[in-house]
């Protein structure tokens, strides 16, 4: 039932906003009562932390190992994580649109956590840049953190148009912008 | 006043969110009544049609403008758009991410329109990458709307982080950003 409300509030946070979404509407959506609602979360601002959470811990555990990885290239590790944020936008894309919409609507304290993770997730897409500069795999007269925003901000877009459905799948997306951030698109 | 009324409810959308935002609100950090706001809004929906089709249309004038220019290549007209889209950022930043996170506040018919615009300016961008493939500068082994996707979309995520009075002025992260789309970051 936890993660059917989670669901149910994902759709309907993503369709009409969180503000405009009452945990009302939540539980009428569901046929159940405000008392199973509050069973699981201590209030819908709670609850839009934990599918924050969610999102942005899955991201990091993920992120980390790519780049503990032993044997491969620091190339190999830019595309398994462009790979990683671009596969998820089919099963995720809603949560993280409400991860990027909605931070507004967190409280002090869950703000604070939330972008303390954002941080650390786009800190080690840097490291990861930067240990590319160091092997000598990539150019290392540009900055490292411009080339993070760069590519991360790609990425991160494609949540905005990106269908899995549509007529490109997610690994030739990954590809491409690979070869746009390793080989530039001048002839 | 209308413009004053504009600003400060920009500034209150950006901050506490559209929905959070009451016209009352609005008025109260101004000090002036309510009928001061309904004398040039019908309501707060139409407002931030407003500010949004505000914030478009000068894009898409500057942008076609770009795109015209007699005598630039289509490598300095790309230079061109991306230096629009980031040094807007100080000005109107604020109205940039109202655009992004309140679209889902307007009415059906206010959000077709600004959707066309959005899609209009998107498919403008893809025009100038194909006109740079059919005139040799750009490698033409790509697609050219995901490559749109790409640029566009790390020029829009610099809405989310770029500061105009931090470390990197606005002309360097432009040809920063520039020099790996066009050149890649691979050694």
């Amino acid at each position: 039932m936890k993660e059917k409300l989670l669901q149910q509030s994902i759709e309907l946070f993503e369709k009409k906003g969180f503000s405009e979404t009452s945990i009302q509407d939540i539980v009428d959506s569901l046929g159940v009562t405000k008392g199973t609602f509050y069973y699981y979360f201590k209030s819908k601002e709670q609850m839009l932390m934990q599918i924050n959470l969610h999102y942005i811990n899955d991201l990091l555990d993920t992120q980390l190992k790519i780049i503990e990885h032993p044997d491969k290239s620091w190339q190999d590790k830019l595309y398994d994580v462009v790979y990683m944020l671009i596969s998820r936008i089919e099963k995720h894309g809603a949560s993280a649109r409400i991860f990027f919409r909605e931070l507004v609507n967190l409280n002090g304290e869950y703000f604070e956590e939330i972008l303390h993770k954002r941080d650390q997730f786009r800190i080690r897409f840097q490291y990861l840049i930067e240990q590319g500069m160091k092997s000598g795999e990539f150019r290392d007269d540009l900055r490292a953190d411009m080339m993070t925003f760069s590519i991360l901000g790609s990425c991160n877009w494609s949540y905005m148009w990106f269908r899995a459905d549509g007529p490109v799948p997610e690994k030739e997306l990954a590809r491409s912008f690979l070869e746009v951030f390793l080989n530039g698109i001048k002839k």
